[in-house]
Parts: C-alpha cells; sequence; structure tokens
C-alpha cells in the first residue's frame, strides 16, 4: 500500500490508452493534481488546451480487461481561490426558444453556450465557502457551500477508441455527477491493460444537470485510492456507493435511454452481489428507488440510479 | 372559510369538464375520499371502472380561466389496510430487453406491464407502515414506512378536452410525483370557470419514476384547502412550494422535454416572483437547481425541477 | 350504397363522442367540404373558431368497439383559390437556438410558431398549381404542384376521451402526413359504437415534418367512402394503404417512438394477414422497409413504416 | 489526375488519426477494396477483426481543418457472390416488449441483436440482384436488386479523438444510409490535415433504419475521387448531392435532435450558396422538404433532410 505523489506535466483531452505517467499497485494511493477545465493550473494561469484536460493515465498493475475497478476519492478539494461558471441555463434545459432573446445572437454564432457574463467566484477554504464576485445581479454576494467533486474522469475504453473529454459513455468521462467527490467509491470495467485511469474537471460545487454548462470551474488537489476487483461477469456500465447510497450510472443521450441503463445496472447489481431475484429487486426498487441526473448538458447525459443500502439485505 | 365534507358517489376517467358535484368558496376546506387506481373503496370491493378513477369535480366560485388555483393538501392517509404493486420494472424503464425472459409473453398479449405476481401490502395505520405479505420473495417480510399522497389530480383542461386519467399535461393528471402529500401545495393553471378540481390514485408510497408501474395503490381519505390566485400572467404548468422547496413540474415524454418545461417554468417564477433577473435566476439554478422523476411510466412522464426556498431572495 | 351530400353547420376542436351529425351505413359514400385550420371555409371567411375544426362526426350504423373503420378518401380538392402558410421553421425542426435571431421576441411572447410573415398562396384549380403570392423572397413567385391532404381525421377514442385536433394518437388525429390524400385507404380501430369519424385541416401540398408549422392551408372538398370490416383482433394503430405501399401509423412523441409503433404495426400486419412469420417479416423489412415523417409539429410526431406491396405474397 | 489503384493490407475499426496508407492529390481516383462488417474479404475468409473494418486512411494532400472533402462514389460494386443479414427486427425499432419471445434469451445474455438465423444471400452480379438462400421462410427464395452502398466512412475527427466505427457523428462514420452508393457525392468537414478518408462496411442493399442491425453485408470493389474546396465558413455536419437532391445529413441520438441537426446544415447550405434568406429557405422547405431516415440502430442514428435541386435557384 505505497503513496505516490504525482506531478502532472502532461494533460490529454481525450481519454484513450495514451502512454501511462505511472505505474501503482492495487491498493496505492496517489495524491496529485488536476487543472480546471479550461486547462488553468493552481496559479490561475492556462497551461494546457482547454476542455476538460486530464492528469493521467494511471497504469494499475495488474487490471485485465474484465475486472472492475475501484476509485475511492479520499479527499477533492480546490487548490487556488478563484473559480469561474456559466450564467446562463443553456438550451439543452430550457424550452425551445425560452431565453431566445438573451441568446440568439450568441447561439447561432458560437454554438450553444449562449454569450454571457462569466460569474466569478471567490472562495474561503477555511471557511469552505464560495462567494458571487461577478457579475452584479439581484443576487448580490451570493454564498454557497463548497462541495468539491470531479466532472470528468474515467479508464480508457475498449477497441482503440480515444473519447473526447466532453462526453462520456460506459468507460465513465464527463458525466458531471456533483455527488462523485470526497468518500465516493466508483468502480468502472476495466477494457484494456492497466485500466488507464483518468482524472480532472474539478467543481467547487454543482447544480443537478449541469444546465449553465460549468459548475464552478476549479483546480484541485486529488487524493486517491484504487483496487482491482475480479468479477465473475464484467459490469457495464459505472457503478458507486457512498455510506448511504448504491449508485449505478447511465451514460448516454437521450435521458430516457441513460434513465433506462441505470437502472438496468442497478437491478443487476441487486441480483448479482444481494441476493435478490427479478421480482424482489423490481419490488424494492419500484416503492424505494431514486434518480438523480448528473447532467443534460454534454453530448451523453447522465443518471443516476440509486438505492439506500439500509434497505437491502447483506451483500452475498 | 367553510369546511364541507363530501361523500361521492360517482367517478370519472377522464380529467374535464364533467358536472360539479359541489361548489365551494376560495379559501373553503373539503374532507373526501378517494378510491384506488383499480376503482376500490375503503372496504377493498371495486365499485367503479378501473384507472385511476376521481372524485369531483369540485367547482370553486369565482376561478375564471387565467387565474391559479392553489390546492393545499391538507391531510391524506389510507383508509383501509391492504395495498398492492406491480412487482416487476417497467418496459419504460430498462433497458430493451433485459428483463425480457419474465416479461415476454405476457407483453405481447396484454400490452406494457409484464405478467408477475401482484405485490400486497399490510398496512399497519397506527405505526405508519406498509408491510410485503406476498409474494415470498428474498426481501421477506420487507417494511416500508407510509408516505401518502395522490398520484393523479388537477383541474379540468382548455378547449373541452377530456384527459385520461392514465396522462398529464398543463392541467395536472396522472403526474405520479411521490413528493405530492400532506403539507405540499400545488399550483394549477384554471382553464375554466370554476376551475373542476378532481382528486384520486391514492399511494401509501412511491419510488421515484413509479418504475414497476404503480405505488402502494390504495383509498384515502383527503382533506384539502383551496384559494384562488388573480396573476398578471397565467402560469403554463403545474407549480407547487412545500417547506423547503419551489417546484415547477413538467408532464410531457420524453424526460428532455419534460425537464425543459419543468425548467423553464421555474426560471420564469423566479423572475415573476422573487425579482430575479435572467442572468440571476440561471446562476442560482445552475449551482443548486434539484430534479426529481416523477414517473417514467404513464403517456406523459413527470419532471419536477426545484430550489429551497432558504436561497431566494424574498418574494417581490 | 347511398352517396349523401352533407352540408355542416357546426365543428368540433376536439375529436370525442360528440352527436353525430348523420347516420351512414357501411359502404355509404359522402360528400361534403371541410374548412381550414383557420376556421375560415370556401369564401375565405372564419366561421368558427379556428383549430383545425372538424366536420362531423359521422355514424357509420354497425361499427362497434374492436371493429376497423376502412375510409377511402375518392376525391379531396380546394374549394377555394387562396391558401396560407408558415414561413419559418418551427423551433421544433432545427438545432436549438438556430434561427433565435429572427424567432426570439415572438417565441417568447407567444408560444412555438415564431412571429413572421404569413405565406399567402394563390390557386389555379385549373392547372393545379399553387403559386406564392407574398411576402418577396428570393424564390420569386415561386410555384409548386397541388397535392392536396387532409391533416387531421379520425374516430372518436376510447374512454370518453376528448382529443385535441392539435394532437394525433391510436384515434387519428393530427397526423399531418402528406400522402393521405385522393386515393388512399386509412384503416382506424373502433372504439365507440357508430366509430364517430371526423375530418377536416386541408392542405393543398405539405412537406415532410410540417416543419413551417403548417401545409398550405386550405377548405376543401371531400368525397369519402367507408366500410366496417371485423378483425379477428382489433388493429392498435391507423394503417393504411395505396396502390404502392401498406403502411403503419405511429402518433406519439417522441419520434423515436413513434417509428417503434409504426414499425410494430406493420410487423403485425404482415404476420395477421400476409402469412409471414416474424423471421420473414424481418427479413423483409429490413432490406425493403421505407419510412416517412408525417410532423414533428404537433405535440405528437408521427411516422409511418411502409412497404411496396408488389414485394408481399398474397393477401390470406 | 491520377488514378491509383490500393490494395489494402491493413483495416481499422476507429476512425482517427492513424497513419495514412496512401498519399493522394485533390482530384485524384482511387480504386481500393472493402472487406464486409464482419471482417471478411472477397473470398469470405475473414481476414481482421469484425466491427466494420475500414481501408485507409488516404491522405488528401493540401486538405487544412476548415476545408470541405468532396468524395465521389464512381463505382461500388460487390466483389463476391454471398452476403448476410440479420433476420429479427432489433429492440430499438419496435415497441419495447414486442418479438420478445423470440428475442429474449439471445438479447439477456448478449446485447441488443437477438439471436435468430443468419440470413445468407446468393448474388447475381450480373443480372444485379440477391436472393435469399436460407432461412427457409414463407418469403420462400426471395430475390431483390442490388443497391451496393457503403454504411461505414468518413474522415478523421478533431482533437485526436478516434470515434469507434460502430457509430457516426459529425465527421461521418457508421451512418448506414442507403442513398450512399454509386454516383453520390458527400462533402464532410475537415478537421486534419489530409482529412484522412477511411472507407469500409459494404451493403448489397440496405432498408431505411437498418432496422434488422445490418443491410446484405458484403466485401466491395470500391472506386472514389476526391477534391478539396476552400469554403468560407466550414460545414458543420455531412453534407450530399446526386442527381435529383440536395442531402444534410444529423448523425446523433435520438432521433428528434439527428432531425434537428439535417434541417439546420440544408437551411445553411441554401442560405450560404443559393441566395435564400431565412424566410425563403423556410418556406421552400415547409413544403418541399423530404426525411429520410439512415439508421435506427447504431450508438447515433442518422436522418437525412433533402430537397430537389430543381426547385433551387441557380447556385450562387
Amino acid at each position: 500500500m505505497t503513496h505516490h505523489r504525482f506531478h502532472p506535466t502532461t494533460y490529454h483531452n481525450t481519454i484513450g490508452s495514451h502512454a501511462p505517467v505511472l505505474h501503482i499497485a492495487s491498493g496505492d494511493q496517489v495524491t496529485t493534481t488536476t487543472v480546471d477545465s479550461g486547462g488553468a493550473d493552481a496559479t490561475g494561469q492556462q497551461i494546457t488546451p482547454r476542455g476538460n484536460p486530464q492528469t493521467g493515465p494511471f497504469y494499475i498493475d495488474g487490471a485485465e480487461p474484465g475486472d472492475v475497478l475501484a476509485l475511492r476519492f479520499d479527499r477533492i478539494w480546490p487548490n487556488r481561490r478563484v473559480g469561474w461558471s456559466g450564467t446562463l441555463v443553456a438550451s439543452n434545459a430550457v424550452e425551445a426558444g425560452y431565453l431566445a432573446e438573451q441568446a440568439a445572437k450568441a447561439t447561432l454564432q458560437t454554438g450553444r453556450l449562449p454569450e454571457s457574463p462569466r460569474g466569478r467566484w471567490e472562495l474561503d477554504l477555511d471557511a469552505g465557502t464560495a462567494t458571487l464576485a461577478e457579475p452584479e445581479t439581484a443576487l448580490g454576494h451570493f454564498t454557497l457551500p463548497l462541495a468539491p467533486m470531479l466532472g470528468c474522469f474515467g479508464v480508457a475504453p475498449p477497441g482503440g477508441q480515444a473519447i473526447s473529454t466532453a462526453t462520456s459513455a460506459t468507460h465513465g468521462g464527463n458525466m458531471d455527477y456533483r455527488v462523485f467527490g470526497t468518500g465516493v467509491v466508483i468502480y468502472f470495467p476495466v477494457a484494456v491493460p492497466g485500466a488507464l485511469l483518468h482524472v480532472g474537471d474539478g467543481h467547487a460545487t454543482q447544480g443537478d444537470g449541469e444546465i449553465v454548462g460549468t459548475g464552478i470551474e476549479i483546480s484541485m488537489d486529488v487524493t486517491f485510492t484504487t483496487w482491482i476487483h475480479r468479477k465473475q461477469q464484467p459490469i457495464t456500465w459505472p457503478r458507486a456507493e457512498d455510506d448511504t447510497y448504491l449508485m449505478a450510472v447511465g451514460n448516454v443521450r437521450p435521458l430516457d435511454e441513460a434513465l433506462q441503463h441505470a437502472t438496468t445496472e442497478l437491478l443487476r447489481w441487486l441480483q448479482e452481489d444481494y441476493g435478490l431475484d427479478a421480482i424482489a429487486a423490481s419490488t424494492l426498487l419500484g416503492q424505494c428507488v431514486r434518480y438523480d441526473i448528473g447532467n443534460v448538458f454534454d453530448p451523453a447525459y447522465t443518471v443516476v440510479c440509486k438505492v439506500e443500502k439500509r434497505l437491502l439485505p447483506k451483500r452475498g
């Protein structure tokens, strides 16, 4: 159980079978840093091209296709005092035409993110808060508690793919789910030897759906631990758990299908590891399931299907 | 402020401009009963055709098209001791093909709800719990706390429509949202004189998405109060609030569009009543919004967009 | 086989169990008129509220729930010389934000149809053409051949519903499919005694998808013949045929599901009436199926799944 | 204008910035071969891993990001006499649950393609037909005319992505559109120097939607010519034309969004190159547009928006 301290010097804008930056053993812990989604580091300077640049990949010795890579976020915390955000709800999240008056010209020329003032947030890392410094709005100097998380992270996908960090799929990627912060364990299906873990895209906090196109974007100090699990049957989608919930993740457009994949993955988990049959798993989820929406902004949307662990039988 | 006690003798399987059963004044309170979704009353006997039969409609004197009808559920509580539920996740909520082995024959012959044993739940109304009595599953005699709510209720829609209680739209209807229980206030756009409020389809509890096609279906005692609000600008979709949240509801298929309508309605509410401009409302929701999924089973799906009231400026 | 001439004096903006205007026998032919979608008749004057007003309903003696009503359009032809159309593609058919510059203000205030000059078309009923009279555009006085059709027609739905003529479902309704003109036979599932046929919403021609929100809207002379078919198994969705194609219709949002329903209905038809098993029907459609998009504008979208009749075995 | 004859020895299962196999000049013609989607060549032997293996990439000298690569298929013709197909409609194209009886076991274990006999087609390359040799079905020895096309082809995407040949996007890819055969010109947005053209996945014919998951899969002789076009404004999605139609392609899930992108791209084309303003382009498409569905089977669906060239003003 070694602890590694890794200082990144290169970053990737795809998640793929890139040359590993560090080999680690199952059970090892790594402390490293991530730049923000715009490529800026702890000093606030842009040091690499924008678009959720990833630290890594980390090669976990012994991981083989079909295994599960467990990733625990031991600590995610901002390493600078200024973050930024979008300030206008993106077209994906509003009825077509609404907000058009504000958004028309920008959207027509530049794509999906309407032109609007960039939100600047000042962080008090001792108090654990972020305060809106600009623009001036009717909210005044609005303060929120920090809830730091990573928006984009995952393992190399199969078949030689290099998948843009703008999107997500079975390998993880840009899921933008506010719950993926300190203390959560995420499970990924390993597709290539070494798994090749990438991490990046920190948010000081984020709402459901990432509907302004961003959380509060910031560079992070990240400490994580990984293990390899051998499973009888490979998992299909990322799974996760924290103290309260079991979670399964579907990453695809549209929302209907993301919800379907997440539900199917959780049903399988309950049957594979908790001794439930289809009727039992269905009856339980029917009255007790909860859904969260990770994002409705990225090329693939993210839906999380979850159930409280206290409702479950002992894991088999 | 009169209190009415109303004993229904007829029920409707559409929400429309049916003959009113009772005239009430703005501010009046009504105590009545609802049969379960299968048309069975407090004795467990089916007394009217199945399909979310509605008690009502109630004519609220003075309500005119363009007004808002506020409906507070003062008390929703089961009036019998046995409820029932589906026990297999419906195809809408799982990846196509999954669970097909169990569901194939039934679906091919009878439609969407796979043939599976009906879940029978025994309620302890003093303890406030429901316990799964049958079928026998690995869950054993699984017990859940009651969280009683109405799945289907609303006001008459415009244009002479009579809309099936299987579905929902701007008038409310079969939203199947687990939060719509005691203490919540729901706001409807009034489309016809008198508003014509219908109520029905009680659930002892329900998960997100109503993914087995039911909650724990049961007949209810219902007490509610209604008021008429005059608004400068009519609301488009149902809105709601409880002690913690402001909520806006979108009822349409697919999920993407339900989410869009709900978000747009909440953005409008924040701008109309809380003094926020588009940038302020977007910045707030961007980092703080929460989404709930009412149902992904009915002909129209339901998504709720909500924000904590403590984050808002004083209502203007 | 009687021929009826019917002069409408009332119209309906829902399709439902309204009082019949005429009783006819299976095999009878009816000649009548329809107003345009805005409620204007052959003189161009609005005589009834807008929104696809329907002529009828016609009660077909002997039609019972579970039967099929066959409707042949013997002749659909404009009865006046001026039609109108939308001139800006609606938001449903374009990437969010595109056209926003033109559409913003109108959409924000009035809903989905962007404010734009109304297209005025002058018809030459002898030549069988429509020419764009205004607005002035780079197209000049653009001339198209007439291809008259009805956008909205159908039978009363089940369960006491009255469904807005803005939308469509299993009962037909506002399908806005350009092929439903002279010579086509459409088959509807009968849900109430007498079937209760409604007809309206003539278009001088229309593109796929009705993407400007209209065809060339015009009042029509309509002659049709109906028959009752007893079927062993009720049909679920409208079916149709012309000289070339068998067609099945799915009316629902989103497009994916409309396509699924249409495909399933055609697969059933091939198996029920043409002696094909699932493998044969699938293999045939796999290489030979064609899809048309009726509309992507209305609350429910319409997709047609079709196959050439010359490819089929003899009807069993 | 050189003619090249290229014999491939390696294939790719992603479309990306792979090492070029041949450098050609703008205007050059290439004759080469493609293996079928299963990796089998003209002899019927599998020589490379399955999954739409691509011949190439071809480096077009001088092509730079922002340019348009025009690709004309001069001749696509099968180079062997046996093709194969799926024989059961995939779940994407049918109502959930339908066909479940046949499909259940296979889908549960292996994914989306239901287990069903593989269709074997014997080709008569002189007569230009394909005849179903097996399985035995009620169709008998069913014969179809050949309409050879490529299902998967495109240029390297931007940002270092390597995109699986299972799917499609702005770079082209697995569009599975039956019209992309001999005589068609397709225009791609160039994202990397040299464009890096890949070609593969021949179908002897195919229905709309590729609803059995395949066309008649076969290896091909392919002759094509490419040119580089400099454009003032880059195109976003593939465009195409044949003698009759201008076409624009949207590749994304769900169908609604694929249709939106295709429509937006065609509206832009009409405005950029044909002198139409938004009102003129909308009015024209409103009454004259046609939509085709390429596939509803792959991870991204394909919709084509098209208009007859004879309706257009002279190209500016």
